[in-house]
C-alpha cells in the first residue's frame, strides 16, 4: 500500500495529536486517521447515520449500488469507521438518491446516483464494483491507475482468459488486468490480497466451498476424485433484475436444481482446488435455488485418502481456521444452518461420517450477500488499506 | 380380495340396473357399485361436500385424523367416487368435529373424532393407519382381521424385526403381522400389494428414491457403490406436533441438514434398493429441511456401470414408467420441481449427465404428503379394493 | 341457453340411451350429454388426464392461456366432467406446449398454444378470457357471436364507460358490449348469468368485499358511511409478468400497503355496493401486498345502523348463504384463514363485535385465484351451460 | 442517573489520560470511561467478538435469555460499546452456553446461562428483563434496587393495576414498584426515562401505534372517535414456546386475524392515547398474523378534525420527529415497508389521504423484536445510563 493512493491515510508515526487515532496494523506499523471521526466511537456513530463522514477517511466510490450487492456494500459503509461513500453510479437509475433505490438505506446521507459514464473519480480512492460480468472488464480499464478495486463480478476471476471465453461466451477484453489482479478468497490468499490493487472477488458458491476443502487438499486428506457438491442459495443470488423466474410465486414453497453441470462457478471452483492440490481436479457441482432471500450451503460428498479419519479433517479445519475471526468451524456434531449466518460474515463449517465407511460429508453455510460478495469484499478492502480486517463487518447473524 | 371383505362390492355380473355403474377392473373383471352416488358424476360431487355418501360405498376409517397424512386422506376421500368415512379417531381430539381441528375442511360432512380405544370397527370397511410409529403396531394387532389396512407409520416397512429393533430402539411386537405386510410402492409391487391386506405404505423418502433407483439397479445401469442421496424436504413430514425446531421463526429463510447418516428412512431406502440388485446396498442418505410445507426432491449422484451412458438410464427409466399415471419422466433436459407436484401424487423425474465422465445426476420430486404418503397410501387401497388405481387421485398440481 | 349454441348439450328429454347421463337442472328440466365420457367416473377420470375428451362436451377455448389465470382455469378443467378445451391462445407462447409454460400441467394433452390472431373459433362454444385489460374488449369484441365468454379481465365490470375510462386511462372501445355484459358475482346475480352471453367475471378484491356486504347492505343493516376495507392479497394477483417489485426478494418476509385510495378494484366495490344500497356508496380501501401466493383477507370495518347487533349480521349473513356451497359463514367466533380455502372456490366469512360500541368488524377470505378469479369463472360458466354449478369446482383447500 | 449506581463511568471532568474517552452528554457535562475499550474503535471491535469486554464498563444481566427478544439483546450488545454482558438467566436452558441456545450466537463469548434463583447480581449493574407477564413481577420485587432494570414484558405497563387485573386475569402483585415505572416510549417520555430505575418497555403493537398517534392527538388534529387500528404482525413476537399455532406449517403462506377485540395490546394503546388527549380512547384494533419472522404494520384509518387536511398531519409528524434518529417520516407519497426497517431501530411513517373526504390512513412500521422490543430496551437504557441514545444500535435494516 502507498501513501499517496489516498489521501485519508498517513504512516506518520508520530501523530498522537488531538483527533487523531491509532491502529496497529499485523506487521506492526501503525496507520493514523486525521479527524474527529475516530476520536470517539459516540461521534463516530452519530455521524455515520445523520451527517456526512470526514473527507479524511477513505473515499469509496461504488459502481453499480443499485443492485443487490451494491446496497450491502452501502449497509456495511453506514457503520465502517473509515470508509466513506463519495461516489455511487447506476446507469438505470442515475439522478436517484439511494432512498428511492433502496428505502431501507433512506437514512443515509450520500450523494445521488450517477451514470457511470458521468462519474467523477477524483475524490475516490477506492472502489468496489459491483456491476455485471463482462461490462466489468470495459470500466476496470478505464479507471484511474491509483485507485484500489474490488471487483464482485466474474471477470477477473479465472486466471486462465480461455477458460474465461468457454464459459462467458465471449473473449476477454482485459487480459493484462486479468494477470494484475489477485484471487481475493481473504483466509486463503491474505498476504497477496494485502498488497493487491485489484482483487477479484471470490463468487458465492466458490466461497463456500474453497474455505472447507482448499485446507482439506492441501494435507492431503481427501481424494481428488468424485468430490460431490450439492448447493443450495437463497434467490438474492441471482440479483435484483426482473426475470419471471425469480418472481415470488415461481420461488415460493419449493425447490429445483438450476445450472446443471453448466454453472458458471464451476471453473472457479476448480480453479481453486486445482490450485490447492497442484493436478487437474473436476468436480459436480450441482446448485439449487430455494426460497429464502440470502443464504447458501454447500454439502459436499468426499472420499478420504487411505486412513484418514473424519476426525483428521475435523483438526484440520481446526488449524487452518482458529484464528480466524469469520470461519468457524462449529463443535463437533453441531450442524451449521444458514439462519445463523444470516446478514453476517461468517462461514460457519463442519465435517461428519458418512454411512459409507471412508467417505465423509462436509457442510459449509455463508450469507451469500456477506461472506459471498460484499462482505468479503469490504474484508478484502480492510486487508489492501491496511486496516483491521474486521473493520465493519462485525455483524452477528440477524435471526429469526 | 374377498367379496365378503366388504358390504358395497359386488361381483355379481349381471348387475346393470338402475343407479349402478361397471367398473372395468385390469384383469378384465368387472365390478358394481350400488345406489345413486355412482350413477352420475354430478350428483356424487354434490353428494361429496353436502351430504353424506351412501352406505354401501367402501366404509373407510381413518386412524389418526388430526395429523397432516390424516387431514390429506380426508381431503382426497372428500372426491373419491368409492370411498366414504365412517370413523375417524384422535385421541386428543376425541369428541372434536373435523373443522375444529383442521377448518379447512369445515364443509365435510364426517363424523366426529373419537378416541381409538372407543373406536367401532363394525361399519368399517378399510383403514388408513395415520398412528406414530411403536403405537401404530399394538393397534394394527387388534384390529378386527377382515380389515383391510394401509398403515402409513414405519411399523411394517423393514422386513427385518432386528433391523426394525436397531433403528427404532425397541423390539417389534408384531412380528407376525410384519410378516404378512406387503411393501407398498405401488409401481414397483402392484401385484402383491392388489392381493395384501396390510400394506405398509412406503416412506417419503424412500419413495422418492427408489422410483427412479429401482429400475436402474434392476438393469444393472448403475453402480451400487457411492449412491449418493441428497434430500430436501418441505415440513409437513415432520408432522403436527409443536416442537420449537419447527416453528416458522426456525424454518422461514433457510436450510439446515438434518438427521445425517442416522435418519429413519435409511433402512428402507437400503431394504429396497438391496432387493433390487439382491445384494447389499450401502448408501449415503442426508436429508435437508427447508421452507416448504409440501414437496420434496431428491439429488442423487451416481456412478453408472461400465459402458453405459445418460441415455441408457434415461430409456430404462422410459420404458419402466411410460404406462405409469403418477411417475412421469421428463423431456430430456427439463429439470424437475417440487411446485410442480405441490398437491398432487406424480412424482417428476428425470436424469442429467455429470461433469465428471461416467457420472449421472438424478433428480425426483415428489409431494411428501401425496406420493410421499397419502397420496400413494389411496392409491394402494384402491389396488386392494379393485377399484381403478387412480380413484380420487386426479388433482394436478397447485401452482403457484 | 340454446341447445344450438353448442354440440355437446341435447335437452332431449327422452334421452336415456347407453352412455348417456341425465342432469339435473335446478329448475327441473333434464340435460343429457352423450358419450362414453359421463357413463363412469372412473373412465372420465382417465381421460382427464391420459386421454383426450369426447369432442361431444362442450368445447372451451381459454384466451391468454400463459397467465396464473389462465393456467388455474386448465387446472380446473382437467377433472371438469363436461368441459374440453379445444384451443389455448398465448401470443408471446405461441407455438409452445402447455407442459412447457406451466410444467405442473404436463400431463395435460392439449393443443399448443397459439396466438389470438391464429385463433380458430370453428370449434370451441365457450372461451375464458384471461388477458389483460383494454386488450380484452378488442379481442372480445371480434369473438364469433355464439360463443358463450366469461371475461376474467376488468374490461367490462364498470357498467359506467366514463368511469372506465376515468380509473384506466383511456376511453373504453366496446360500450354495446358493456351493455350486454352481466356482472358475475355469482350468488349475488345468478339468474341473470345463467341467461348471460357475456359475463365480467368479478375482481378477486370486489368478491371477497361484497359477499359479506351485500347482503348486510340490502337488509340496511350497516350504515353506508366509513365502510372501512383493508385488504391483504397474495402475490399472484399480480400476475406472472417479470416485475421488480413482486420478486422474491422483494416480497418475502415482508408487507406493505400499495395503490392507497387509488386501487383500480374501488369502483367495481362502491358499484356493487351503490347497487345494493341503492345510493352512492364511497368506501376507504387499502389492499396490501404480503407474502403468500395464493389468499386474500378483506377486512371490514362497519358502523351498525341504529339498534342492530352483532348477531343480527351473523343471523342475516347465515340466511343469505346457507344454502350455498362455497359461501360459508363460520361458526360463531371462529376466525377465517386464508390457508383454509387455498387452492378452493370457497369464500369463508365471519362477523365480529368491535371494542368500539355499534361497530363491528368483517372478515372474509378467498383464493384471490379461485373464486376471486378463475374459480368463480367455470362456476358461472357452469351456470351460463346449465350445468351443476359446481361441477368441476369440487376441491378442498390444500392444507399445509 | 448516580454515579454510585454502576462502577463504570466516572463523571470526573478532568480524564484525559490515556486510554480514555469522552462523551458529550446532552446537557453538555462528560462522561468518561476508561480502559483500553474506548480508546480505539477498531480494538474495541475485535474486543466485541473475540474477546471479552473491559470490566469498567456497565455490566449487564439479561433475564430470560432463552427468547427471541433475550437473543436480540444479546445480538445488539455484541457490538455496543459501552455495555457487557455478565449475567444471562434461562431457567430451563440453564447451564447451557448461548452458542447450544442461540447458534447464531456462537461466536459471542459470554457466560452460561443460569436459573434466575442462581443468578449473582454482584457484579451487574442494569438488567433487561425478558421473562413472560407475571413471573416478572415476582422476579423484579427481589432484585437488588441498585440496578437499573428495563422490563420488556407487560408487567409494568399499565399504570392502572385493576386494568392489569383485569386483561391479565389476576391481581398485581407488586403494585408498588408498579407506581414507580416509567413507560418506555422513548421519544414521548425521553425525559422520565433518563431518570428511572425501573422502565416498563412497550410492547409492539403500541409503539407502532403511539408513535405516529401520540403527536396529531396532542395536537388535536385527528378526532378520538372510531380510530380503527388494522395492525399486521410477524411471527416472532409470540415467541420461541412451542406452540402448534405457529408451526411453520400452519403460518406459511397465509393471514389471519387473532385476538379480536381482545388483545392484551389495547390497554396499553388506549392507556397511551387517553394520556395524549387527556380523554377516554377507546380504538378497534384487529391484528394479524402472517407470514414473516420479524416486522410489524399498523394501517390506521382515522377521521380528521374539523378543518384539518392530510398536510397537516404530515407537518405535524414532521415536526414531531424531524430531529429524531429512531422515527422516519419519509417522504410524501412513499409508502413504507416493513422489510425497509428489518433488523433495525427504525419506525418509518406516513400519512396518506383517504378517499372518504374527510379521513386519513396512518401507516407506521417498525421491527417487532427491535424498535417494538428489545431494540427501544436498549436505547432506553442508554438514557438511563447517560450514553448517546443510539449507542449499539446503528444497525441499517437487512434487505433483502
Amino acid at each position: 500500500m502507498s501513501s499517496a493512493a489516498f489521501s485519508s491515510i498517513s504512516l506518520d508515526p508520530g501523530c498522537f495529536g488531538k483527533g487523531e487515532t491509532t491502529i496497529r496494523k499485523r506487521d506492526g506499523r501503525r496507520l493514523c486517521i486525521r479527524g474527529s471521526v475516530a476520536s470517539s466511537p459516540q461521534s463516530l456513530q452519530f455521524a455515520n447515520t445523520k451527517t456526512q463522514k470526514s473527507e479524511e477517511i477513505v473515499r469509496i466510490g461504488v459502481l453499480g449500488a443499485s443492485g443487490y450487492t451494491g446496497s450491502e456494500i452501502v449497509r456495511l459503509l453506514a457503520n465502517h469507521p473509515n470508509f466513506g461513500i463519495t461516489l455511487m453510479t447506476a446507469d438505470r437509475k442515475a439522478g436517484q438518491s439511494i432512498g428511492s433505490v433502496f428505502p431501507h438505506l433512506v437514512t443515509q446521507n450520500l450523494p445521488d446516483m450517477v451514470a457511470v459514464k458521468d462519474a467523477d473519480f477524483s475524490n475516490v480512492d477506492a472502489v468496489f464494483c459491483c456491476l455485471p460480468h463482462a461490462t466489468t472488464q470495459d470500466i476496470i480499464k478505464c479507471l484511474p491507475k491509483q485507485l484500489k478495486i474490488v471487483d464482485l463480478s466474474a471477470d477477473f476471476r479465472l486466471r486462465n482468459v480461455n477458460e474465461y471465453e468457454e464459459w462467458y461466451g465471449q473473449p476477454h477484453r482485459a487480459p493484462e488486468l486479468q494477470k494484475e489482479a489477485i484471487y481475493g478468497l481473504t483466509e486463503v490468499s491474505r498476504e497477496e490480497i494485502r498488497n493487491a490493487r485489484l482483487v477479484a472477488n471470490p463468487g458465492c458458491y466458490p466461497t463456500s466451498v474453497q474455505l472447507p476443502l482448499v485446507p482439506l487438499i492441501k494435507a492431503n486428506l481427501i481424494e481428488l476424485r468424485n468430490i460431490i457438491i450439492d448447493a443450495k442459495s437463497g434467490v438474492s443470488g441471482a440479483g435484483r433484475g426482473a426475470k419471471e423466474s425469480i418472481l415470488y410465486t415461481e420461488i415460493a414453497e419449493g425447490i429445483h436444481s438450476y445450472g446443471i453441470t453448466k454453472h458458471r462457478h464451476v471453473p472457479e471452483i476448480e480453479q481453486g482446488l486445482s490450485d490447492a492440490s497442484r493436478s487437474k481436479v473436476t468436480v459436480s457441482f450441482t446448485p439449487h435455488l430455494m426460497p429464502m432471500s440470502r443464504g447458501m450451503q454447500s454439502t459436499i460428498y468426499v472420499e478420504m485418502a487411505p486412513g484418514v479419519q473424519v476426525d483428521d479433517l475435523y483438526q484440520q479445519l481446526k488449524i487452518a481456521y482458529e484464528d480466524e475471526e469469520f470461519v468457524i468451524l462449529l463443535d463437533k456434531g453441531a450442524v451449521p444452518h444458514t439462519r445463523n449466518v444470516r446478514g453476517s460474515n461468517y462461514c460457519f463449517m463442519n465435517v461428519f461420517p458418512d454411512r459409507i465407511p471412508g467417505r465423509a460429508i462436509i457442510i459449509s453455510v455463508i450469507d451469500n450477500l456477506m461472506k459471498g460478495a460484499s462482505g468479503q469484499a469490504v474484508q478484502n478492502l480492510n486487508l489492501m488499506m491496511g486496516f483491521p480486517e474486521n473493520s465493519g463487518l462485525l455483524y452477528q447473524a440477524l435471526f429469526p
